[in-house]
């Protein structure tokens, strides 16, 4: 299939940018040193690139991924990086799962859902889940008198990962870390696991990091000057022009929006509707966008995981060559 | 089916709030002074509870809605509220389609798709699709002399929808429906199609209105003042507690974030995450919420269309009781 038979708005994944950051990645965390997050892509295939790469433990964020990764065979060290308060979906699994918990119902949880294995999840800065770092010890005390394996610490500085300055993310990254570290000290085990995208290489306290985006990229990691491409957008059709504005037929429901408006290489983007971005020619670019009806429009997103949410699939393309499609079958909860 | 059982997040819609939007609107509006949008709830079960108060004419935002409902023994008369370069998947359907158009282009694919009828767009004030005012004559024109029956003309005053003052907010309505008004005269045609949840009640002008919202509401509707319930929420668990703050697990993907943050009633929302809402006690509150791990929380969305998108179901509930489970099987393009 050719790129423009494509009906809009469709997620479009570039092969060649998409091979660059998984490989890119790899090199710099090869192995069991990258967990990667698979809440950015929701997507099995996907994941089996990772697999090929070296990486064989995952990092999800729903019981629909843990389900759906073990399903395709990707179970062999799955981690659910939040906290549930019923297990049994866990439980059942023919997988190895290890769940984060960060309370006493959520220990229970864990020991009654017939989970094996959990860490304990640490509050580093962001004020999310995760106990009170003089905590950790006396949960995982108590996850052991229930018979679960404590397996380490995990940890999210997600405060951390959009600040804009290396030096100083660098530094917000070390102070959750020495958070973490110390916590670890209580708790013990062989894993510390954090990190993301925004961190990969400046988190060196990590036995693990939890990076997902750095696959395909959004706009707004693309501030961070870190090595991966972007490689996705949302393909669309311009439906409506005029002397002065255009409007495609990507919108609210194709998009997250949490993170901002869209950009659209060489156009201002106004605003965005349910179906529709609103966009014009911006004079000011170095190519700057004529729109016509009919034309196709890459739309780049500010965040990648609840834009990927949205879509059934993502296509994969080589210049105007459609060359495989992946159902983003990690959906839902 | 219990509500505690429900996993989280769910959609949960209140039956009888939804039953006295429904009604309230149907007895304003009755028969086809009403044509529903689909596209805030995308549940053809919902649609036929419409059907039933006597509205037989729905709109649509995308070929998929129009195929679903096509397919659900719903396409007396269907509209699709929006521009289409590629008309084909209309003109083979078993149901009476119209479509909008607003070019030379789109009165192409409308007759080449096998499309019968059309609605002129006229842009009324909103930077999005539609024709200049003074365009539509002659597109009405073209779409005619291409062998298109022109039903008349609609126009969206979708700037004016949420204008907080009911006076300024009848007065901007007032204004683009001069305009539609004045268009119509150069077009010809019985419909005027136009109006939405916001001005249901001030668009006098409109032949139809093409009001969706109204069933389920959102936080950014409740603020009008208008004679809606509020049907819908996001029902989540909350997995994470403590002095300073709470975290359910509802959360950017389970959420439209482009109107802002949800709200949780007795609660001060802090974020959202993917997967989670950080919030905490609401001092100021008449009954501030305590929140405890393990309990249930009705998170409140500020924007139905894109919420409703993100989810495969809704429950409909009564009490206690989930009494109704409805997909919602028109996601999707």
């Amino acid at each position: 299939m050719k790129l423009r038979d494509l009906s809009t708005p469709s997620l479009v994944v570039d092969a060649a940018a998409l091979q660059h950051n998984l490989a890119t990645m790899a090199k710099a965390l090869p192995g069991a040193r990258l967990r990667p997050h698979v809440k950015a892509t929701k997507c099995t295939s996907l994941a089996k690139r990772q697999l090929a790469l070296g990486h064989r433990g995952f990092c999800c964020a729903t019981l629909r991924e843990i389900e759906g990764m073990a399903a395709a065979g990707l179970g062999e060290d799955l981690l659910l990086a939040n906290e549930v308060l019923d297990a049994r979906r866990l439980g059942r699994l023919d997988a190895r799962v290890t769940v984060a918990v960060d309370s006493p119902e959520t220990v229970a949880a864990a020991a009654s859902g017939g989970v094996r294995e959990v860490l304990v999840d640490v509050n580093v800065g962001l004020p999310r889940c995760g106990c009170a770092p003089e905590d950790a010890g006396r949960i995982a005390d108590l996850a052991r008198r229930s018979g679960l394996s404590v397996r380490g610490v995990m940890g999210y500085e997600g405060h951390a990962m959009a600040v804009g300055e290396r030096a100083k993310r660098a530094e917000a990254c070390a102070a959750s870390m020495a958070t973490l570290r110390a916590a670890h000290a209580l708790v013990g085990g062989e894993v510390i696991s954090a990190g993301g995208t925004g961190t990969f290489d400046l988190n060196d306290v990590a036995t693990e990091i939890q990076a997902g985006s750095y696959s395909l990229m959004d706009t707004s990691y693309a501030k961070l000057g870190l090595p991966f491409r972007p490689a996705f957008c949302v393909y669309s059709t311009v439906v409506s022009a005029n002397a002065s504005f255009a409007v495609c037929d990507a919108g609210l429901k194709s998009l997250g929006m949490d993170h901002g408006n869209p950009t659209i290489d060489g156009a201002k983007v106004w605003f965005c509707s349910d179906e529709h971005v609103t966009f014009s020619r911006d004079a000011a670019s170095s190519e700057p966008l004529e729109p016509r009806v009919g034309e196709r429009v890459r739309v780049w997103p500010a965040h990648v995981d609840p834009t990927v949410a949205y879509h059934e699939r993502l296509h994969l393309v080589d210049g105007d060559d459609v060359v495989e499609v992946w159902p983003i079958d990690l959906r839902g909860w």
